[in-house]
């Protein structure tokens, strides 16, 4: 597959040229669904789970039949300043233990019958020090940006991005806080597990990433260049080249989500494919899907990252889809309809 | 399978006696998952899933393979006040519905890879009037937990109890209103979709049903028999059967809540071997979960009962169980563990 951009600019022109939903799909969907066997309403967001995945994929009756969950995995050189609360070299050791099978999101992608793809960015390359100079350049950047947009296969009917690197949290903090505003501490959290001074040390070292990038605060783009990761740059071209296929896309955790919206400040309307698989135990994840608009599918307190809050909820959306296009109608099942 | 009861003291003799969680795999699956490769807690309500389900499966790394969705169906007597806004024939309808494969529940299961079991209960004879009777007489009601009771197969891992009977939500507003107190008025809905009238009405036909069996309102069982339904009595029989066959079982909505409720208030800790699935949008199901102490898995807006909540609620515990027993440990996966 060749990436339709070479450069920032082609990028966001891409953005502002993307698929809408077929309304007529949706339609024929839409009168389906009140035909089915059930009061109307009664399976609640399944049916509008079922509705709006019938609308992208451009078929009134669709079947989530092939999943794709793709991990991307990167190294950030802002862990030189203490923000983990694991060594560095855990990214590795993770994406090894993701091509062994053995890590959660391997058993969620079993579980729910996706296909999962491992994607490691670069590791020996940590991006910079943000608090000292942009993370990426720009020919780093497009790069990662491809590579999210390569990984995504085109026959898949659903995409979970995920993401592994120690230190990521601090990222995506440092992204929120300069999409949505208000004060670095309102967008850190413990991450894999640092205590209260870690925290404080997390809100000093993105506040100083903001001040860092002041000059690029408002070009979202920039700020995940500039703040972000190679795995989130990767997650941000994966859900473009995702609504370019008409791929419905579950968003998974904080970081995820941080990386998707950048390309919903970019773009109004960019993550209309997407829908929120959940709501992480990391308290800001909860804030930035309220000011994107998502409402989480599942909130069960995960905060792992890998794609595992998005894989969990495809089962979500497998059934909401089994239900739409599997029930017979009242017609169908000479069932009275009230 | 033989049914250890021939009457109502023999079934209350029987909750009594019921096996209680195995303390030492409990205890083996949480050293297992201290070990696994993934931040302490960072799977959140999965991890204390698999840790809860390991302790009744005692197995300390069990799988979920052999899941069964039992749906139980009765006819109310009470739906001659008009308190549905379908009529009492959809029930018989929607138990062919179920046994030819077209309902919600039959695509959830087929999802899920559970075996899907379906149980009429005497449709064409309607329980009596609560308002004017006995919802059952004693043979009845034993005859219809015992139905419930040999319903469960001893080889499933894990059960839900569905049930399809217009006019049971109002039943299950009765038992909730008897068991727990407060107005008639905060435990009634709208069901399948009744207007406001509708809901008026349901809550001055449950005064009356407590008002007609103020005797024996302080006795949960029999509650169940004089409030309850055929198939909310084989839900509540279904439950027991299960704990004494050591099968984790997911709640479903309203109703079979309301069944699951009299035991808990029959017997202390008779559904600790249960989980609530979802909390739907009848809105006293939620009030009754605060009650029981149990917190929903899911909170989609469903409301369509059949056991459909819970069968949803089945992808998360299969993936809690197959990221504790599947994944690495640390050392296994050769990942630094912080």
């Amino acid at each position: 597959m060749t990436t339709p951009f070479k450069s920032k600019a082609d990028f966001c022109a891409l953005l502002a040229t993307q698929p809408a939903p077929d309304q007529d799909a949706a339609a024929a969907a839409a009168a389906r669904n009140s035909q089915l066997t059930k009061p109307a309403g009664a399976l609640g967001r399944l049916e509008d789970l079922a509705l709006w995945y019938a609308g992208w994929r451009g078929q009134a009756a669709p079947m989530i039949t092939a999943p794709q969950v793709a991990v991307f995995a990167g190294n950030h050189g802002v862990t030189a300043q203490g923000v983990s609360a694991f060594p560095a070299e855990v990214t590795e050791q993770m994406v090894l233990n993701f091509q062994h099978g053995g890590a959660a999101i391997n058993q969620l992608s079993t579980c729910f019958g996706a296909k999962m793809t491992v994607h490691a960015l670069d590791l020996d390359r940590p991006t910079a020090d943000f608090t000292k100079a942009p993370a990426m350049e720009d020919d780093e950047f497009i790069a990662a940006l491809a590579t999210g947009w390569q990984a995504v296969d085109p026959d898949a009917d659903l995409l979970v991005a995920g993401e592994m690197g120690i230190g990521n949290t601090t990222s995506a903090a440092a992204i929120a806080a300069a999409l949505f505003g208000g004060e670095a501490s309102d967008w850190v959290g413990r991450g894999t597990g640092v205590d209260s001074a870690g925290v404080a040390l997390k809100a000093r070292v993105v506040k100083a990433g903001l001040q860092q990038h002041e000059a690029v605060l408002q070009d979202p783009i920039e700020v995940l260049r500039c703040l972000g990761g190679r795995e989130l740059a990767a997650m941000a071209g994966a859900i473009a080249s995702a609504r370019h296929h008409r791929i419905p896309v579950i968003l998974d955790g904080f970081i995820c989500t941080a990386a998707a919206a950048t390309l919903a400040r970019a773009e109004e309307g960019a993550l209309d494919h997407c829908v929120a698989g959940h709501v992480s135990a990391e308290a800001a994840h909860g804030r930035m899907l309220d000011a994107l608009g998502k409402k989480p599918l599942l909130s069960l307190g995960l905060r792992l990252g890998e794609g595992s809050g998005g894989a969990l909820a495809i089962g979500v959306l497998k059934a909401a889809l089994a239900c739409h296009s599997g029930m017979s109608t009242f017609a169908e099942a000479g069932v009275s309809d009230g």
